[in-house]
């Protein structure tokens, strides 16, 4: 059994860490922290796992929780996972942090986010189907919703050299933006809209550009998000244009669907749809499904991605990671159908 | 022209009054109060107002506001509404108060609200079809918007004696509760649900429990609401049960039509509807719409009605109030139709 | 291993039982029929179960799949039920059938139906919480989806002798209403609505009236149902009122805790909530979520249920009565928590 | 008054032509045809417009139509207008035709829609705002409801010869579907999901290459449509990249918010934003919120756009035809604010 520390368990990714390791054949959650919430039973905030779970939030004590846990999960906001992180992994845990504090370098992070990084450490960029390095990692920097969805759609083209732009229009469900009630969650403000923000400037726009960068040097990136009236869930549309020349081979549906078959043949998680993907094939798991089309007599590709934004976009990859860290088949506990209709 | 003044214009029932008083042909608004964003456009909180609108919020003076004004409606918060009415109403206007403060006897309302009445006065109950002498009030307690729908739904039973016990079950939309973000108001938290809450004791209730025992005394109310995943409207499930002797009259659906005929010759915005009343055929509009169908063999009959909160059950029977109370046909700007689909 | 069949893979309740026997570690699926789409993969109509089966659609040979099968699913529209489950009883097959042919006695059958059933056989209502002999059956009713919610929320105090009547008011998402378009579930007329249907008559009526007369001969039962804007889940309302002399009693939180406590003792799936049960907590998963309020001074107790209709409702409800007649613990395969948010 | 007539007013644009026309202080609806329900009351399909309207839904004899009304509405399926329309103008009635067979010119019609043009005539586009000869029009061609938002976000930027190409991403409520359920509309499908479809051969696309093509021959469109779990509002994404040499202009707000006021500045119904357009400023209005905002080093632009499909994207923007060809202001009747919240 590995023993498993999930430091902030009283937000979304926090219960959705729960709720899955719930089903984990090899996972014993041992400690689950809680500033606010020190001494209650996790099912204050999380009634969903009455009967489930039995154990207690507890004040964060980083070097008591990494004595009793093999792995930790960080679920804490970004800027606070650098104050606990290098303290757990000096007192001997290995540790997957969901915040942004280590998906980035330094210096780019810095850059990104404003404010100065107070712990840099090594760290591996958690996905799986890119980095399988992951297996030996002591720090794992898991992968934003956002860039989960749009790197995954287009990699294996950006790969194959194909891609001279991405244009990535993605709507994501509203959970995304956290358990604490705004203006923008306010049921009336969402519910009948949609809602495009951070235009031009969304703090995630720097991994996606990392991920397909290393892939293809000089790809170009522009990102819009959106939130749309659905709880979970993010859909990706990424408008891809070809680089010149490669015209002719987007067009190739058999082509394209080879480079994708090829990327992801040992990626059981990404899964080519049949026709357009649904977020509710997706809901609640793991997986990432993805189709594309051509469009006739032009230079564009649109690749349609679906994910769930807690899951694969957050708390499930987080437990993909944990599993190859682990020495498991990354499907352990994970194997499990969306939640539809 | 009637002058008009909304004292707390920032909220939703200020601005569905702003926007049903932009299509009212004798209507000037030549004042709009917020304490918070006096000297800013009303626009900066009501965007759909934009262009249509060009007035600035003020600071209150009730004085100086009464002076310009024929008619104040008050859609500030239960318990507020108290400290400006009576300085208005003494400074010449004449107020409809959308709050609770003035639609139930003192005693009654000091229980209900657990708080003490600072500034009693005579007001009449603003549900015209019930209350013509609205017409001549001063000051007018426009009812709240559950009550409005409820005893909509039942005062021709009541006063044809026929009923022992009402059992409502109310489902409203979510923007009854405001404009600022609650935890119940949480998109992850409404969608794809049904919150029942105050399961048997919304402060609602002695409006009901007046308007129907005025009809019949000594009649049985049990009221629980529910908030729905939706904005507007309140749709009222009425389980009414005969009184003893009465089970044969509301088997009989000829005399049962024949009873809410009579009872609502003369009140245009009571639509007998022709199926089960939909949100959408009163959405955005002042309409409330009732259908009934008995229990075969059985002692209950079972009324639904359908309003909007935020006109029928607000601002919509303020301005039907105001109608009348200026002399003028009660339709005046408020004939539109339900915003459907 | 347990060689499990079901008979009408293509709709809600066969997906759902696919999706959730996908993770029982002690059944096999070795046949899924659909005439329509014989021969074609199940993940056709069910993409969310891609890479998850590989198993094809067959056409129905009763002998056959019962060979195949010792416990055979039977999820096809009700009426057509009677035409398979004789067959593959007598080719030895045990029976879980989740249409409505096998709950009520012939003669209730035939009046709710207004249909001759043509072919009665003895069947155990299938709800474990009330019916442990399911165990020992060969044929089972699973309920119907209503009655489930309705039944597990009033059966403690009906035992007790307490309730003189209930009326139900029960919201229930529109994936109830099955697989195929109709106008009610036409995005645009359900959206921002409830709609009430079947205000006085709806055939579910007499499973409440059958398994609560059971615990209580006499009780009067009103039901309304109506549909809601959500996909999955049944919220009940259920108003209790007290029989003469029993009013103190349902005033008294401690004693109705006592009741629930007691009754539901072995009934791992039955939760008392801490707070107002939400649809949330029970989605995707088979438990009964409870909790109640007495109302002051009155005859009147609410008991609040929520369920999955499609879980609990059906497919879980089905698969936990499976566990039993196999032997095994009724969580076996069906321990997971409520997708929530 | 103007006498108007509606051809085909089943479906929801004839629905919302009624609706709209009911507050129009110079129209009176003379002629409502629906072959299914001629003789039937048009509330039985609109139960919105009991009380006021008592009109009877009636077969169409061109002719005759023609005769009773100054202009007709052709509210029809595509493909199907173009029987009736030429009839009705032959008959003296001035014509604006809301489907799409009068939008484009013959050759690219019949290219579009794969089938024959069996009755070609003169039209104007209608879209007052880039063609005001709608005046003096005998035939308008209403604009498509994408073609409507994509084409007003662009239009000044396009003419400013600013632009090399544009990406759209369009999310659409689901009314814009149309009346009728199908698989895209059942509420399981599109709740919780965000749908793309003809991702790349959309029809309204050869309208909005029209139009942007007149203003800035040579530019580059692509288009992908999505429905969202909406039922009415339109919101368009356009990602908007410079012309070579242009890059500095569109990265300067003042001058890019000065083009758009200048193109504009006669054009009551389109609004800039002071932020980001809500569906709920223009739901059931006939406003076009803009907004945008240019991405900081970079080629791209993007704006947004909001209308209401049914409203500005197809039912008022041919009220607002008919003002003009009838002389009067384009705002009568129109000048409503958005239902929000």
């Amino acid at each position: 059994m590995i023993k498993v520390g999930i430091v902030g368990g009283s937000g979304y990714t926090g219960g959705e860490l729960l709720r899955l390791l719930a089903n984990h054949p090899e996972v014993k959650v041992t400690a689950v922290t809680s500033r606010k919430l020190a001494g209650k039973p996790v099912t204050v905030v999380h009634p969903h796992l009455k009967s489930i779970y039995s154990i207690n939030f507890e004040a964060l004590n980083s070097k008591e929780v990494a004595g009793r846990c093999d792995i930790v999960f960080t679920a804490v906001p970004h800027g606070t996972a650098m104050d606990w992180v290098p303290e757990l992994l000096d007192a001997g845990a290995r540790v997957i942090d969901l915040s942004s504090d280590y998906r980035l370098p330094t210096d780019v992070f810095e850059k990104t986010y404003g404010t100065r990084h107070r712990a840099p450490r090594d760290a591996v960029f958690g996905m799986t189907e890119l980095h399988p390095e992951v297996a030996g990692a002591k720090l794992v920097g898991n992968p934003g919703c956002y860039p989960t969805g749009a790197t995954l759609a287009v990699a294996p083209l950006a790969k194959a050299g194909l891609v001279d732009r991405v244009v990535y229009d993605s709507k994501s469900g509203i959970s995304g933006a956290g358990v604490e009630p705004t203006e923008t969650s306010h049921y009336p403000n969402m519910s009948q809209n949609i809602i495009p923000y951070k235009l031009t400037t969304h703090r995630h726009v720097p991994e996606i550009k990392q991920e397909l960068g290393r892939l293809s040097p000089g790809i170009k990136v522009n990102f819009t998000p959106h939130v749309i009236p659905a709880v979970r869930g993010i859909l990706t549309t990424a408008h891809v244009f070809a680089r010149e020349g490669c015209e002719d081979i987007i067009q190739d549906r058999a082509k394209v669907a080879g480079i994708y078959a090829d990327f992801y043949k040992n990626a059981p998680f990404v899964r080519m749809a049949d026709g357009i993907p649904k977020l509710s094939s997706v809901r609640g798991s793991n997986f990432c499904d993805i189709s594309f089309e051509p469009e006739k007599g032009s230079d564009r590709l649109v690749v349609i991605s679906a994910i769930d934004n807690l899951v694969k976009g957050a708390s499930g990859q987080a437990i993909q990671n944990m599993n190859l860290m682990a020495g498991l088949d990354e499907r352990t506990g994970l194997w499990t159908a969306g939640l539809a209709p």
